[in-house]
């Protein structure tokens, strides 16, 4: 199975990145992790996207608060998929971010997801993989199943205490 | 090769979803375009999401303003990949419908692009299936290259009008 | 009496819903609560909205947070008052939830009320059965008064205490 | 039937007035318009919420930009249903009145609309008639039923134009 | 003198009802201070603001959160000076209120201050009774001139603290 | 009477203050207008200002967009109250002049209107100088009158033209 | 003298980059414009970025829209000093582009100007330049008053006009 | 070599100060730092920026929160460059100071650093004196070439950590 990458901008943005890496390691789906920032190391930055996909990678998932242009800045070096995931550091809790990251220039697209969402970017990077795997999307349907008896169990659990 | 759905969730996003048909046309990606309401024929477009992986669709771009729920109810029914196009109608220009396609709770991925980014959800679209297409991905390529060239071209003749 | 159906997108809704629990008990009304999430258990909560007229609801709270599509959700399967409750949770402080509930197309209205105000959710659906209940238009005008009065013993009290 | 009332601060709401009245006159629902201002009239605003629901009205339209006011004015002095519709006016295109409208204080519920969406106001106050009219409660799901199929009309001439 | 009134929306906005009565005691301006709530209390506020300027008063501050409506609906009962104190609490940290108490429509002003800025509230009806009274104007003039000398003092601190 | 000023920041809010020479001049208020920019011109800006009490003035309206520091640069030379206009120019419709306006430090209050509101600008100062000045308080509830019946008229047109 | 480099992301920002080069002519500042985009020709913008200080550059105008990550990205491969200047096009009239031009990580400055604020680039490279450069310093002076004088000759007109 | 001045507008601003006088102290910038608020001591203000260029100074830093005039009033009454940094205290978490220092009209530019960027704005006055000192300007480079190994450090580290 091809790999994804998850790319931080700074290790402070870590917790989010162990979201990501573990919803993957619950779907068998290999990753590797690095810390690359778009304005402090630009050039390992470019050269890890521009040798992503013949490095096995089939997805990437870019991590970064404040003036996010990790995402924009990896995607420019690649035509993988690329994930991004605004963080919510700073004044303004993650808007900075959110517009840095989903209003892309056309031509460069880049696949956002909710801020400090980690579990749904690993979750997409799933989802684009299991288009040409179908074991992988048979993982992806049994774990939305799963997540739908949670919440059946959790009604159970309200309809007892609420209604009692 | 997967065909792409087009769903727009009015008839008039319609000029976005020609941007995607635009786009993919020029890949040769196959598509197929439809009307439906997350809220008017909410049926219909959780029927259409349900089938989609089993009737050969790769992705599923989503084109909505406003409350923009149709990329997240057509999330909820597929674990392929759904490529949220916020639209820019109404009184706030859009942002209604990024917080609304963006903001989605864990576990239900959608890829979202800029507000009214119908290209950019096409080209997405068409990276996710040259992930496990070769010659996709070299057209993809190809078409970074001649946007480069064009705006090279640009850069000469601004060289020319501003420096001169 | 008809009752109302409290319904959250997550259990994390909880405290909101008890906000709403608590004031319809107060004011007699019946309800039921449930956990049904738009995007997690869409068919649940479709069958839900759709079933309750004919189950003897008056009308529904919908109470979620984020890309928050439930009150929509449930609004586009049954002709009965929706109300919206937008959460707080997340990194917009419920800004996102609010345009999620708030700007919903024409066709499909959502009674949305303040990010988090549960209590205003409860006295909104007492008022929507009190149209045609003269003895709880009696109790809500009462609450009002107690109410009012409240404001005026602290009226009292500040009066005393900033001006003595 | 209980009438509805139709109130507007100003009468340069009166396009958004008529969108009320247009869709109640489709359903059948009488109405009653007015010019009342919460700051300019505030007493005759007052007195007609006071006396509303003797009069023989079972809701009331409030219509209201900038620092909209008037529905949360009319909600004071009445405890029949109040929907709030913001309008578009001035710098902030409507945010100011959406804020204005929805954040109601706990006691004092606005059900609140879409900024300028007085056609979902006034299907909201259909749908709150019905809780006790099932003649109403049949026309409003057969107006849905009408409009799902405007949709899939819709959807059949995209189909047409844009996979032709 | 004429007396300023401090009128609060709710107790929760004591904290800044006395910055307001301690700015005011300081300078010497009388005033007495009320709580009255636009929704729960309507009347009360209403009369209040009528009979202000008979009653002696020669400006109001109002304070107030949410959909702070207090300013404006004094204003609406008196051609006093209305000063709006928008208040922080809730989900939006006081821009709602902000919005809700400037942005008034044409014929009713409501003279705003910084959210939860009781203390420049207080200065301000302090310096519109100042207008006509010679011996409060040498006051506020002797009270900048001290707050510039507390500048200069920081200043001298940090001179020596950062520089040293 | 004390005289008001009326200061712009730039030729191009001439028709914001031509909305406040209109009111003023309607009301018999005596004013003058001049073009001093808090940036370009500061010492003529604070000059006037720190004359303003002095030379005949009783109030001082501010008129500036963007980074509006006007209001508060004459408030910073003048314990007269000074009334900030916050103008409608550049990419964020005066939200950017508001904040600027509204949010003054601790010391140095500025009454604040709505974006773009000349008309109550005018009407404030009249209600500041009304405070010891009966006449024109009396001026201004009969103009209070005049635009109360005109709501009024429209009432009744609108109750003629929608429920005919 | 060194020359300033003005970098578009798009020919679309020509307007905006001639503001620029209008008043670096003015100021007798060379100049070299040029067209290249983060996105799309990253490595030519990261190339001429890298050097730009032995080619004779003393500062970089980068003129950017929407996820505008330009001036970040040169700023990220020289230690010369970067103007940003956030352009208005797209949804949200250039809020995304000033909070990804302005809120860079802490290593990487940018020197963000108003939204389109171009003229504005131009004099703070040349008060740049003018740190060393008396003349040039004198040029700004002089530029200064007569800017002065404008204002100051449009007081006297609007004096002249609105208080005749 | 010139000195940089930073500015406060009040000595709450300390901590952003220091972040600011620590980055240049440990690139050797000489600086001196001063305590004066645009509003509460003008003149001291406008007299020190007036004559900063004489007195040796290269560039002011200016630090201020809510209606952030400081950094424009410094701007207004020299030709140096001024670099604003915006601070996160009051309601609004720096979005007033931010656009009250970044929207400057025509003619008087301020070089915005982001939200409490107080070790941006120290870096940024180096880079402007750096345009003429090439020692300065090595110094910066060592600097950054020291921060991107700090990346790669801990790069190597999450390999290890999150890979392992």
């Amino acid at each position: 199975m091809k790999k994804v990458a998850i790319i931080m901008g700074s290790d402070s943005d870590l917790p989010v990145a162990e979201k990501v890496s573990t919803a993957l390691a619950e779907l068998g789906v290999p990753y590797e992790a690095h810390v690359f920032s778009a304005h402090r190391t630009p050039e390992e930055a470019a050269a890890f996207a521009a040798g992503a996909r013949k490095n096995g990678f089939g997805a990437i998932v870019a991590i970064a608060g404040l003036a996010a242009h990790l995402a924009g800045a990896l995607a420019a070096r690649t035509t993988l998929p690329v994930v991004g995931v605004p963080c919510k550091g700073g004044a303004f809790n993650g808007l900075d971010a959110l517009l840095s990251t989903v209003q892309m220039p056309s031509g460069i697209p880049v696949a956002t997801v909710a801020v400090d969402g980690g579990r749904n970017a690993a979750l997409l990077c799933a989802q684009i993989l299991a288009v040409s795997d179908e074991a992988l999307a048979a993982k992806l349907d049994a774990l939305r199943k799963e997540e739908a008896e949670k919440v059946l169990a959790k009604n159970a659990a309200v309809e007892q205490k609420l209604n009692g």
